[in-house]
């Protein structure tokens, strides 16, 4: 064996392996998911987050094949803007395979890229690699975990997983296979630490089936669930509660219209024939008969149930008697915008019911008992903890060492680091270019540090430009000073404001201490130290001298 | 009695009675608190938020007085704001205006205004209004609660308040005196709903002494805790187990340095003489000698916690071996900085012990249960909950039910609204003018939805000044045109595209097909589309022709 192995994680804003994680072994290398991240709250104005694949068009032969986990967004959704720069053949499960088709045909991708659909039956062989995917649970269903072969060992990769004892569509994570890849000894296992900072088991499905349950059963108005637009495991509880209790559904939502439609016919989810009803028949039925299953879980403004809580949406109207589940927590970050439509349900006359209240929601992450469960099952031999910000990585890291793993085989890595591993063992190698590319518009990775940090300063005090023209012989003012000014103060109440600042440009500039090639700079300076006084506020301030 | 008694919320963001409340009678009004809010996450560059007092300015002999129920800024912070406007004097026990002092002496308020400190045994006559100070547990020591009587009755407010059976200080909650008052008979409670939703009741601030002690009573390395500057007693915390476990102790951070001056000069925190060193002298101890406590737990960019975690501090730097304890929860919309607060901190290769893993905080404010004992002692008539957002003032009210009190006597009201009280019973009055004003630098409400909307777009496109110089005669262009962009693409590696744009506009204006006096709103519009087109982003777009 001459060749190292390598493990290699791209992207990711500080989330190993989240998005997208290379095998590579000499001159073949084969992906895990593709996916996009979120902007963090200070990239202003940017739309999504992608890989940076740098690497992989340095070595432009090197990607055989993308393998996606699950079908979310921070695993697949790169694809469309990955592909075009390095093409790949994909594999993916039935339900994944359908998302990624949505996605690519809106992209005019679906033709020139070619897809395998994989099950937990099939085997793999890609160059040096054998690959078997293995299932998982996780809270959209078909989600795989990876069993990957490579001359250097076995590798395990879970996917994003928990071990539920009572999944919605009754398919546990693959126990017996991962104990038997244990048996047959695993190298490294690069395992999901989303939830290592929770102790004991996530709970099962079957708790919110539960409180769906009763909640159905205690209430009289009608019942509005929302939760994500790819949550089909959720979508199929509500499915199975409306129908005890004879209520129609009626789909909210453009993208939970579309996942439940692909859904349905792919067999993901299924329903009665007549009890799936248009939002607008819904005035045909009793309140008692009507629920509604919607996306906005997130706050999104522009989802359904924000314009429901803001009296916006055009064909539901809440009102005092309603109930409005809220199946899903706040992701990090959103927490405010959650906030705010809980207490705008509230002041319809809703009654809500959330996350803090009943237990209407559970995790589609392992929890530190899984956690450590999933390292026994598999005994590896290495252990790098991934898909989890740095603290999380570090807990799960602990986890690894109390199961057992040499305190030295648990490597806690950051994107871009390369694992290397040879007969001697595992170690840290050159780290490859990586990190990650803003997409805003139709710009990927044309924004960055400089024209973030204008957004921050403009966000926060504006602008202002001042527009003078001076004659190109004499020097002096033959038009203007003009300003322009926009986020600094209200135009319209500070003409007195704006007014003493052109004037006090034209002093300065009519006491001639002001040398003609200076006269931006010195207006710039001038003007910035004139307006702070007045305002303490910082506006961007650009002066345009124009010679005429 | 021809007068009804009137409760008037002023200011908050949602919170009724969070930072002023006023109570009412005849000719002569009392506050409650004077506090600022933080800005929402879509407040762009405002400092912070005031209490709209235009209903006060409307009736300018109103205001008796002021009384402060304690020293957080969301209760004592617009002082020094509101003051000059709406003069009072104000009553406030020792701590509190300690605290109060310090902000008022800044903004040159001090000698102008009439302090009266005053203490549990105060009984405090004001107008028609009978004042009488009693003692609550809460998150920095002299908090109080106000029994204000009346000539149509007992009102209850409870500050901010928790039932903790192991305080600190020993001082608890003073429920003798609110079981009196229930004996009396209370017309009213106004009551802290902030943790209307969690069940139960707040552990005690033991909890918190004792996770100390376990972490001290392991770690051999420097120990930094972080809290916040105003939770003196947890200060005293960190005092009381380093001096058991013999380290010395630096203060860490402008505020929390001040705090914990002042409150030693007026014995709310005691220490040992030698005990408290400067955070230079920690040098001349072993790590197994030092504790240090700062400021920082909400990831503020300058703060000491966040410096230290990115090594930026002047006198720390963290190191393997030290341990480092969040003393505090995220306040809702600072999560993301304090996740990656925790992140660095770990990068260091320090340990992080924080609230989801070990109980080093608790809050301080009642849960349920103690929420239901607070109904419970005071047995009011009508009820309004105070000092949370809508759903919780929501869930609050519901505890009221369930205690027994009657739902039409309880009010769950929005900022604004006035509730009056006469013989026949209580009912919504006619709402007063309120809400909230922004301070942005010296700007007190200048900057309102225009600004705040241009700063939004300004954040997500950027803007793009297009300046242009037409002979005044002939309409010809004579110079120009000029661009000026910022926050919309990275202008260096856009030089093209710029050009392009500059191009487009000349062959507009040379097509002859633009009026004279449409050139600017004609540039503008099609100068959008071209850009939008071009990278799917909508500057701010302004075109500026000047006639020479």
């Amino acid at each position: 064996m001459t060749e190292p192995l390598r493990v290699v994680s791209l992207g990711g804003l500080g989330e190993v392996g989240k998005n997208m994680l290379l095998i590579e072994y000499g001159d073949d290398a084969i992906a895990i998911d593709c996916g996009l991240m979120f902007p963090e709250s200070d990239m202003l104005g940017i739309d999504l987050v992608i890989p940076d694949t740098t690497y992989l068009l340095d070595n432009p032969e090197l990607l055989k094949a993308i393998f996606l986990t699950h079908g979310h967004e921070d695993h697949i959704g790169a694809l469309p803007y990955i592909l075009p720069q390095v093409p790949a053949p994909l594999y993916a499960t039935r339900l994944t395979r359908g998302l990624i088709e949505v996605k690519l045909k809106e992209a005019k991708l679906l033709d020139k890229t070619d897809i395998h659909t994989i099950s937990t039956d099939s085997v793999i062989e890609i160059g040096p690699f054998t690959v078997e995917p293995f299932h998982v649970c996780h809270s959209i269903p078909d989600a795989v975990g990876y069993a990957i072969y490579t001359p250097s060992g076995l590798i395990i990769h879970t996917g994003e997983y928990k071990f539920d004892t009572a999944p919605t569509d009754g398919r546990l994570s693959d126990i017996e296979r991962l104990r038997t890849y244990g048996d047959e000894g695993v190298l490294l296992l690069l395992s999901d630490s989303t939830n290592a900072e929770r102790p004991g088991h996530t709970p099962s499905e079957q708790i919110v089936s539960e409180t769906f349950e009763q909640i159905f059963n205690q209430v009289k108005g009608r019942i509005i669930v929302a939760t994500f637009a790819s949550n089909i495991s959720r979508v199929q509880q509500v499915i199975n509660t409306a129908m005890r209790y004879n209520r129609k559904l009626a789909v909210v939502g453009r993208s939970m219209v579309d996942n439940v439609k692909m859904a349905l016919q792919l067999g993901y989810l299924t329903a009665p024939e007549d009890m799936l009803v248009h939002v607008d028949d819904l005035e045909d039925y009793p309140d008692s008969q009507i629920a509604i299953v919607c996306t906005g879980t997130q706050g999104e403004p522009t989802s359904a149930l924000v314009r429901m809580a803001n009296r916006e949406h055009r064909q539901v109207s809440l009102k005092e008697g309603d109930t409005v589940i809220l199946s899903a927590t706040a992701i990090p970050g959103n927490e405010e915008l959650v906030h705010r439509t809980i207490n705008n349900l509230f002041r319809l006359g809703a009654n809500v019911i959330y996350q803090s209240l009943r237990p209407v929601h559970v995790s589609g992450h392992a929890a530190q008992e899984e956690q450590k469960m999933m390292l026994e099952l598999t005994r590896p031999q290495y252990f790098i903890p991934i898909q989890g910000e740095y603290r999380m990585m570090v807990l799960h890291g602990r986890l690894g060492e109390e199961v057992g793993i040499t305190p030295q085989n648990i490597f806690v890595i950051e994107n871009g680091q390369v694992i290397e591993f040879d007969e001697d063992g595992a170690y840290l190698a050159e780290r490859a270019s990586s990190g990650h590319i803003l997409v805003d518009g139709l710009g990927i990775g044309d924004v960055g540090s400089v024209v973030l940090r204008d957004r921050h300063q403009l966000s926060r005090d504006g602008f202002v430009v001042l527009v003078i023209a001076l004659d190109e012989q004499t020097g002096e003012v033959v038009d203007g000073p003009d300003i322009i000014s926009r986020g600094f103060v209200y135009v319209r109440d500070s003409e007195d404001l704006l007014e003493e600042a052109k004037e006090y440009v034209i002093d300065l500039l009519e006491s001639g201490r002001v040398h003609r090639d200076t006269v931006a700079t010195v207006t710039r300076d001038a003007l910035s130290q004139f307006l702070y006084k007045r305002t303490r506020r910082r506006p961007m301030i650009f002066p345009m001298v124009l010679e005429v």
